[in-house]
């Protein structure tokens, strides 16, 4: 195992540079923390290597086979840590490439320019728990690798393909495989619950101001809005997602 | 109108330290800050006073009649203020008392234990949006009154009671009410697809980690469950309180 104690080493300086997009996507890579995402990370086939303190232990559990592992000191993980009470691990993954299978999948979240990462990353929880095929992310929305959306999703970037690209392209792709797709706007739009779920499906959710696109809703097969009973103006988007999910979806 | 150019006046040193839960408990008040909460605040009946910069205009459309109006300093606003970039207006606010009013009510979410701000004002704002009557939340959640809680409310706190106290007591009550409880639960629980939107309801949420207290879950009427269909262990607190409360909920 390696062993690394200065913070000047320039393999040390590497990996700080993945706490930016910029070098994320240079790269290929980003950096996942905690016991928990690195786990997931262990069980899919993106991990690249391990970043551990000094003071901590492999847990028994983990089979990391030949996959390399640095010991560091603890003033190197909090270089490289994005959180004030890092838990001593990390890991380097490689980032998801490809386009989307939709002539294979069924159930697709589009996510339009989506700013806060709590919401996109409790967003892409949300798909991967009501069984969604893909999320695809547009531009405008902040990066799929960013270490708060990372750790609001808890793992899920390693159960399903997240993939960032050009949301007109994928909703002329899902049109053309028969997968009608479900804007959300205020305006011109039907109450959800008219619609019945189905076996396919994709659904547009958009920023936390404006909404989706109105160039993309003027796209979609039907546009729905979520009834507000009360006073609120409003749901948070990551709330409005899981309700409207679990509505289309899965059937039993 | 007041002007205070001191952070030592004895009026600021007071007002900061309802930034405290003990103080913002001890004085029944609370402080919002930000446009957006200040303005929700002038449109119930709970606010004492508003603060704002000397570098800030009230806007025109408040109408704040005799509400008393202090004008500080920008430093003063940053140093009661609880966000990086403070908008410069600020109001104390009092807290709301007495009980749920069950027997006129029909719909309940009561919270166990909910630890993060964001979620438990994102539930806030959802309770208020499905139309809830009262939000209760019992003890060893995070404060109604934290300034993460309230600003991820956005200002749903002005629009229905959100109230503090003992969740066995409520149970109680509202099955005395014959208003059916709900618990959230992964075993010897009920898919929540199973439950038919009804008039009557009231659901139990519970700690992120752990859940609704095993004792609570006890006495409800029955225990649901959300499905969950993909890789992910769980779904976010405040989602699946959306997804709960829009499926029991209003009924056109």
């Amino acid at each position: 195992m390696k062993h690394i104690h200065s913070a000047k080493n320039p393999q040390i300086k590497q990996w700080k540079k993945l706490l930016t997009k910029k070098e994320r996507d240079k790269t290929g890579t980003f950096l996942v923390e905690g016991f928990h995402l690195v786990e997931e990370a262990l069980s899919g086939d993106q991990i690249i290597e391990i970043i551990i303190s000094e003071n901590k232990d492999m847990p028994p559990s983990w089979d990391y086979g030949s996959i390399p592992v640095t010991m560091v000191t603890d003033e190197i993980i909090t270089e490289l840590s994005d959180t004030e009470a890092p838990q001593g691990v990390l890991a380097v993954c490689r980032q998801q490439e490809g386009s989307p299978n939709i002539s294979s999948g069924k159930r697709f979240l589009l996510v339009d320019a989506v700013q806060d990462p709590g919401n996109l990353g409790t967003m892409i929880r949300t798909a991967d728990a009501a069984g969604i095929d893909a999320v695809l992310v547009g531009e405008g929305s902040v990066d799929i690798y960013n270490p708060k959306v990372l750790r609001s999703a808890q793992g899920s970037h390693f159960h399903l393909p997240i993939i960032r690209g050009n949301l007109f392209e994928w909703v002329d792709e899902l049109k053309t495989a028969q997968i009608p797709v479900y804007g959300t706007a205020l305006e011109n739009a039907k109450e959800y619950t008219e619609i019945q779920r189905q076996g396919k499906s994709a659904l547009i959710v958009g920023n936390e101001g404006s909404g989706v696109n109105k160039d993309l809703l003027d796209l979609t097969t039907a546009n729905l809005y979520i009834p507000i009973f009360g006073k609120s103006e409003s749901l948070n988007v990551a709330v409005a997602t899981g309700i409207l999910l679990y509505h289309l979806g899965n059937e039993k």
